[in-house]
């Protein structure tokens, strides 16, 4: 993406080639494309490093084809998620070159990049359950270009599997925790690793689980230092935090 | 509506033209039309300024086309809210001159109304998942004779999306932002502008979200002054109350 | 308050007066005085029309002494609300001209403003008890230059006693509607007036009152229209909501 | 019900004609009939003056039926609430002499009881939409023998019409308040009469309306004293309370 | 009190005795005197057979002497409830032929009135610790001119003491049951009797009791039919609805 | 089963048997079999005294037979729960020697064994609509070895039922005691016995009962000593606890 | 404690030694002593095995002291829970014989029983602040005849803590859990070990802690088996829990 | 610190100059130092990165001074957070080379070191009242050898105050926001940065802000990616978060 930024824009006023009026208008508009129902955000990579992502909840398929097709024009690589199964049908028949990744209700258009960090982001589960939300993390991740370590079902009611997979959990850059119900496998990896841990609380469970705030809760006031915490199932958010930190490393 | 108030009762009862016992009655009964499932307000509009409005949601078609042949002898334009698209193909059989707004789901009985305000009511969203309940509102504001800018999909995370449209924003007399998720907009846009700003949180969003609760409480604790506050996706609502406001500039 | 906008620092970098580097910075920083503990905002007046307020809470007597002196130099009438007795007496001790409105809880330094609205704003109470959040927006709407008119203790539980000051409430041009407890005040007013209502609810009661929660809840889900809402014994923010209203009509 | 009491087991103990055993097993079981899945409560009406009803909810259209069967043995009328309209076409096939109300979700078996009391219950509803709860109280409080008055619709924010019915409601002899989201009409209602007032939360609003929880909070703080409440939606039990209160009138 | 009612004035303006003007302003007016921080509801006893009571909480004794100085004008017995032992002191200075319960929080100004109802009410406390809740609630009801009876400490934890009392709950014409923690009292009780039960919620407990929530949360949702609720701690709210089913029978 | 524990891996590692890295590797994984989805807890026999049980909510019928397959090796008898009755059949034709409990939406995999505890266990409910739950505990129970006694619908509301059983209760070694809504069966069983309750509410109840959390605080507050809470719903866990105790019996 | 149970009143009511009446009378008095402000229960452990225990919050010293009086009468030992360090400076000069623990905020009237069980209480701890909590249930359990382990500090963050005082925790017969912020000890203990686990939450963190409801989420959703659950701090309650456990054993 | 880890006991195993029940004890007890209310963890260090910081809330001064001496031994720097003034004092007292921090109420204990990473931690504040938990994080970061910048009072009422200092925030490694009221700092800045971005939100503001919740939810609800979210008022753990990420950057 190569769009003029503020300074340019200043310069341009300077030397008499661009109109005050005109210059006040570009300051804004000129990181985004209107298309009616959407205002598509193009500076998205310039300013945090990544491209605009689709969030399909709540939105039509036509939609998402018309945003899809302002950003692919930009981007080698576009990411929707949530996305259902008839849903994503509707879209792979109107734009070519789509995969659908089912379990993580993900859509990538174009062409999936190969890794380009050095360092893994390690994607953990306390169980089976928890395997869709951190399909989507997974994902994303590497969509943003990351190279991913999945260690699925590891909870600490069995602890011996987690001991058994630390060293894989260990090698990774960043690590990233999902679980429902007690939600206490961030406490226990995050006394036990020196690496950034991105605590992914999901809805799984029942009863007083609340939909996922009994682990959002157990994550929030995890004993053990270094836990940072995202939204309830929001496996996208956990995987861009944790991209963020891989990238810099 | 021409229905007389207090004081002509009063003075009614005065001259000897009105017994008392009809008098007692007629203070409460004279602006109000009984048919058994609904005791339809006819003084709204006297007292209020706005005729009743019709709220669909768990009203039968039946009931709903009831209550719009009493309102529609005194009101040119009946407006009714949260008509869901089959609930209002019944309606619109039963009933001439309707027209049915589906992204908003209102449904409007007569003439729509010209505009009649000098000034206008600029709708903002963050995303474009608000779209629908922004549509409540602007439809809301049409049919109360107010002229609407609708400002679509300039959420915070994309801020310069907003200071582009800062200028007609500006422009406008009163504004409603709706806003889901965290509900940021209000904050943000309340601390650039000098005109009452209605803040209308929607249940866009998922996990910890609640429903809509997060925004809400984002609103409700806005640093910035003078946002004000309604119920969650209550489109109606800010827009009646936009209204007022708009009407009387 | 004369500070040039964004136009003009554009102009002057248009016409080689500023430089691009110099006008990069103005464009952030000539709205604000640095102090270290604070960032005093300089703009308030240009972007919202009314200056910054000090709310009191959580700061010293000498930080606020520090943002006043700040303020002072520009504002005819600097406000300061959420002001201890105690707190009080060493801010009044430190400078000249200030003015302690001990049941309001707010401090006033310089010249209270004399009244330049022609409307006036109604500040309503439904008991006794909600007094002391209708004089934090009593006072706040008079610094703001408003006419004000309390009207106090007309709770619906003895609905007679709101009848008789409806004339007094209607010829208002804005109404804040303080309750706490049941906060149906709000609803019943709703109903009968056609002027903006700004609902505000009092952490008056006990049991599940829950400091508020309740009054919040009945204002929020008001089924009188027209009807919106500000936090929780937020008096303050009532009163600036009510003054943008009032001094556009 | 003619069953024996307490004092009666002791009585046949002491006179020998009942051993210790078979008393202590009587003490308990003389007012149950055990049917598997359900030990039907058969000294309700000598406890408390009403016959067990049957909740349908979570129970399947047999259960119903086996319960319904022992329960008409010995009562002319029995109530069950909480039926919907499928269910209700299985019970009705399988029971002579039942009669559904639609509305109210209310099936009763046997001959419907004429009213026995003198006073009457008044059955107010806030809006058209709290009607269907309402009707299950009304069903409820004729079941039990009381003559019902039913006034709908006379919410707060057209207050005339409340009070052009206020004659009717005083007459009554106890008054049942339905509504849902403000739920003011308990407050303003409760300022106005001297008879007993049993207000009903109902589930009708949306947004921060927490499905009915707006409404509850409202009513259990209602400032109009009087005022007691009942659970969400419960008219079956709003019913029970008032029944109670002119059974003994 | 001998105030006169709406009919009376509407007469007066029907006979030339009243004009228009001054019977608008008297059909509001005329059941309140406005004392500045007070607008005291004169008209109470009339519309509800009970005069006002005041509520101490959050007010200062000077505010209290003004509204007592109003209403013992017109009440042989005023009550005043929530009023702490300093307070309660000032105001025995001020005002003679005080009387101040202590474990109650009450003062009662004025003659205590002889019971005058044929039935009485019994006051069943789960603890010890419910005293103070229910002490408020028995000397309001004998203030309103009830019997009232005692039961305390009668839980069911050791469920024989409640059996033990069974008799003496039964002899009452309403029966109020104050309780904290699990609330499991008012669904025992509300099964053995045929009266009318007011459940009062006492914050008395800890940990997930969270002030009350717990025991509110079990008499909303009791069982047994017959229970209707009133707010946490809220003995006088509780006498209140008990006296007006206890003046009725 | 039969696997070596931590001490026999280091007594290999010290008679050179075990090669340092293996042991490492074993000390987590020799407990475990991955297969790829799930990482099946072997050693929960070894650590806990039960195999581990599979909970069918959010597993796909392909996964659940993957898991039976793994752990049928092992454990003569498999114990899947929340298994609807769909997925019950797919599982059904995959397996041989299935039965599937469709009230507890419990599947066993292989023998059932016969009892093998001395003492019983007795489920308790309050009510008819109770019954799936507790029949959840009743079939782990049967599983883990224990006889069962259940005595269904005995609720406070009809307490008489509850002393008419007293007696079959006490025989109980444990008493598992079910109930939603205002869950006050637990304050007065909790009362009359001397053994270990388990208290396990269900979400049986509407309005304020809030799927279960009515009847959870209630048992978290019971004011009766000596008993201990799962979550909402969780009759699995209720029926594991109570095994726990009755084993070491 | 030697009282008549039912079946002894019952027998003496068949052989003509007592009266119908007097035995009703006595199936529920012969089992408590009221001494007015409190109807002391002298059957509880009869019922329950083990005698009533004085709650001392809300309680005055002058309560408490008569109270012990009527206790100590049957029971040589008398626990008080609850108990202030001034609060017991007045009970101790009252009764003599009495021994407090300040910690533990516990106060034990009269000689400390040595230990009757076989088995121990193991009472574990996340962190040092929880200590307070673990006291009161350790002097809870001694009271009642049992052999207490204090295991302190061992939370999840430095896990290798908890695994090197693992033998000692397996040797206990019941283990009881106390922990704060995340709770997630009781669902890694419950994960190794074959005993009973009573988990404690307290309400020792801050900020979304919400004084406990953190910890207490996260027990109640513990993804190991066989942890039930007792209120935030409650120490007594888990040490009762636990006792009754050890005692069957 | 130097302490054996897990491979070196094994070894020691393998070769002879290790008992195997040696090993097992080792395997716990060689990370941690027992001193009865604590058990202080030595293994931190190794494991994490960091060492055991001394939580002050809710232990006594003896307490702390106590784990002090412990960890004092091993690391050259010790932080203690959470302590109160007078607690510090107590502390100064028995420790040589103490310093305290007042208004991060922080006590650092040996010599603070230099900064050692390259990049900066940039901790930004809504508001001043926001500063107090942002020192505890600024402390903790230096503790930690990082190098700090601090920016405070530039929440979005006045986005000009942040866009002034964009370049300084964006010249940060790693960015904590700090804000309450509303929190939306998170979601603008989020949206403006490529860096690693954690939400630290603050109990500061009031009403429905209950106590940071609304502050707490708009930073997990964050329309811009990148955001991660810590507890309540918890700048430790912010700072303890981001500087993980420094450290390896």
């Amino acid at each position: 993406m190569k769009k003029p930024d503020i300074t340019k824009i200043l310069e341009a006023v300077a030397d008499g080639t661009l109109s005050v009026k005109e210059a006040t208008k570009q300051l804004g508009q000129n990181q985004a494309q209107n298309i009616g129902f959407a205002d598509v955000d193009l500076g998205r990579t310039q300013r945090t490093g990544y491209p605009e992502t689709i969030f399909g909840s709540g939105k039509s398929a036509n939609q998402i084809v018309g945003i899809i097709n302002v950003l692919k024009e930009q981007e080698p690589c576009v990411l929707c998620t949530r996305i259902g199964k008839s849903k994503a049908a509707k879209i792979v028949k109107a734009i070519p070159a789509v995969h659908y990744f089912e379990e993580a209700k993900c859509l990538v258009v174009g062409q999936m990049p190969k890794p380009i960090t050095r360092g893994s982001i390690a994607i953990v589960t306390a169980g089976t359950s928890d395997i869709p939300v951190a399909e989507e993390a997974a994902v994303t991740a590497e969509v943003f270009g990351n190279r991913v370590e999945r260690v699925f079902d590891v909870g600490v009611a069995g602890i011996q599997r987690l001991f058994a997979k630390l060293d894989v959990i260990r090698q990774a850059n960043v690590i990233i925790l999902a679980a429902g119900m007690d939600g206490a496998l961030a406490s226990v990896v995050g006394g036990l690793v020196s690496q950034s841990v991105i605590a992914l609380p999901t809805s799984i469970g029942y009863g007083s689980n609340f939909h996922g705030v009994s682990a959002l809760l157990t994550m929030l006031n995890s004993c053990a230092e270094g836990v940072s915490v995202v939204n309830i199932d929001n496996g996208f958010g956990a995987a861009y935090c944790a991209s963020v930190i891989n990238r810099n490393n």
